[in-house]
């Protein structure tokens, strides 16, 4: 479901998942694989990728949310909530560079997680980033809508929130929501060089993670009394 | 001075006033077709035009502002201040989607309605946004700015407040003030169809107009205690 | 160290120290340059420059800040951090338009009084503006947080804080931080043509300047209880 492999200085965590959709036992997957990049020590970088030639994360494991009794494996369906939360706030606040290769469609959860991760490269043929609750008759949760603002300009966060605008890689790279784009052929290589790149950046995790707190953290308010981080990482408390 | 039509799930507002400059019976006849389209139900999405070839609204009803007495029709001098931005507050939480074609110049009051909506489609040979408060030596409003803040990234923001910064279709694209821009021919018929492909959205309208609260409305604070829907909404109490 | 010249509206403050570090000296003579320009009254405005060819200015004055009893021309040592502070939130409101000629690199401090002022106009093939601190090892204070967090659309907030992104001109045009830019032979008067034609909008300084104090000062909450320019102002207090 998770894999996590080092090269030098770069872990690369990849899902293995298929459509990679969101279920309590995929967060915590993908939890146990940042405990280990986050035990490492020295210069790192992780890069998140897919083994999906057509998805990077199609969002919630909706077969799951609608019968969890059918799908046990996915695991405990009340605890998913907070704790898909608290793992986007861990990675919005990750100690090291993150560099996530968006290799096809990241929908919902899945475009959420790709925007935690400092840089983003985009495959610029196919594939789309949207966050689609509006269209679905859903309710942004306050989390999202936090981590959205505090991510993209203001008509960009507009565009997606309010109007589940659908974005290629080319228009996600003038809107600013990835910073490159690139063939599916060596897109995986493109965000591992990135990441080679920025390790150095990791070498002190109290200093590139303690300013993304300042970020992203506790009092990082626009619209509400909390930033983004905050609101992810306490989602079982509210 | 307004005038509503329907086709299908879109609504068209037109302004029919000339320049369409704001006073108190302009706001009033605007209210009044605002209302009409709330109270539909089912999908449904709203587009806001100028019959003008020249102006989409030239801002306030200067004229009258000087010699209200001279003006009657133009109405209640001292009750506009307070219901213009009750309007403004009312258009940017609208609870169906709203489409804007700006087919010519839209200053001041004009470029505040427009930027209301949710979508901006802007002629692109011919007119200009502007908001030319300081050119005019006015101090802009707390509420128009809390408007433009919102809506704009921050150095589109700061040139439109501070620089009265004139915008052509092809600028006002590029720096995200407006999504699309064409020809006046074939303007109207753009938004119209933007609006039908939107007009599904507003099907439900406590969650379509109840998530615009959540971005623009009390709490949504970035310089003060509050956002712009809320402050325009409540510009006559402080 | 500074020189400051006036023709007819148009004040052009030159720095002559080659890179152009900051230390207290080249605080106080920045100031009393200000002063000359805040005296004056009527239609005026303000373009900063550097006499160098290669430097717009290179930061902080390091040799200073490793020993600052060698370098005694230099000024207080125990001084300067409050004080820069206070000059960067004295720009960001002066009363008067602002222009700033980016001829060459912009770094740290240097890129912090760049970003101060109203309107950037950068060389076009060379020099970089960059906040370096993270590679530096170094935390960006809070006040430097704030006036970027405010200047900037966020995803260029971010790459330029977290990631010490090196911005070329062209980059840096397209990414919102500059409004233009230009080759070298002519960036100067290109600066003073865009200084002229703003310098109207200073005859009201009060005007001016006072929403320049609505946008960043006391209350200007994002990211904390202050905006940047109460920030920078207070930065002795804590």
């Amino acid at each position: 479901m998770i894999e996590l492999s080092r090269e030098e200085d770069v872990y690369t965590l990849t899902m293995t998942a298929g459509e990679n959709r969101w279920n309590t036992t995929f967060v915590r997957e993908f939890a146990a694989a940042l405990d280990e990049v986050e035990a490492s020590t020295g210069a790192a970088a992780l890069v998140t990728a897919s083994a999906s030639e057509k998805f990077f994360s199609n969002g919630l494991d909706l077969d799951w949310v609608a019968a969890p009794d059918a799908h046990p494996e996915a695991g405990d369906r009340g605890a998913f909530g907070a704790e898909f939360m608290v793992l986007m706030g861990r990675i919005i606040t990750f100690p090291v560079p993150t560099v996530c290769a968006i290799n096809g469609h990241a929908f919902g959860a899945g475009f959420m997680a790709a925007l935690c991760h400092d840089v983003r490269i985009m495959r610029s043929d196919r594939g789309f980033v949207c966050a689609n609750e509006m269209q679905l008759g859903m309710k942004i949760p306050d989390q999202e809508l936090a981590l959205f603002r505090h991510k993209l300009p203001r008509h960009v966060f507009f565009e997606t929130v309010q109007l589940a605008r659908r974005w290629t890689g080319p228009e996600a790279l003038a809107a600013g929501i990835v910073s490159e784009t690139g063939e599916l052929d060596g897109l995986l290589a493109s965000a591992q060089r990135r990441a080679a790149a920025l390790a150095p950046l990791g070498a002190n995790r109290e200093l590139y993670g303690g300013q993304k707190e300042t970020l992203f953290g506790e009092n990082a308010v626009i619209n509400g009394p909390h930033g983004p981080a905050y609101l992810l990482r306490t989602a079982g408390d509210h």
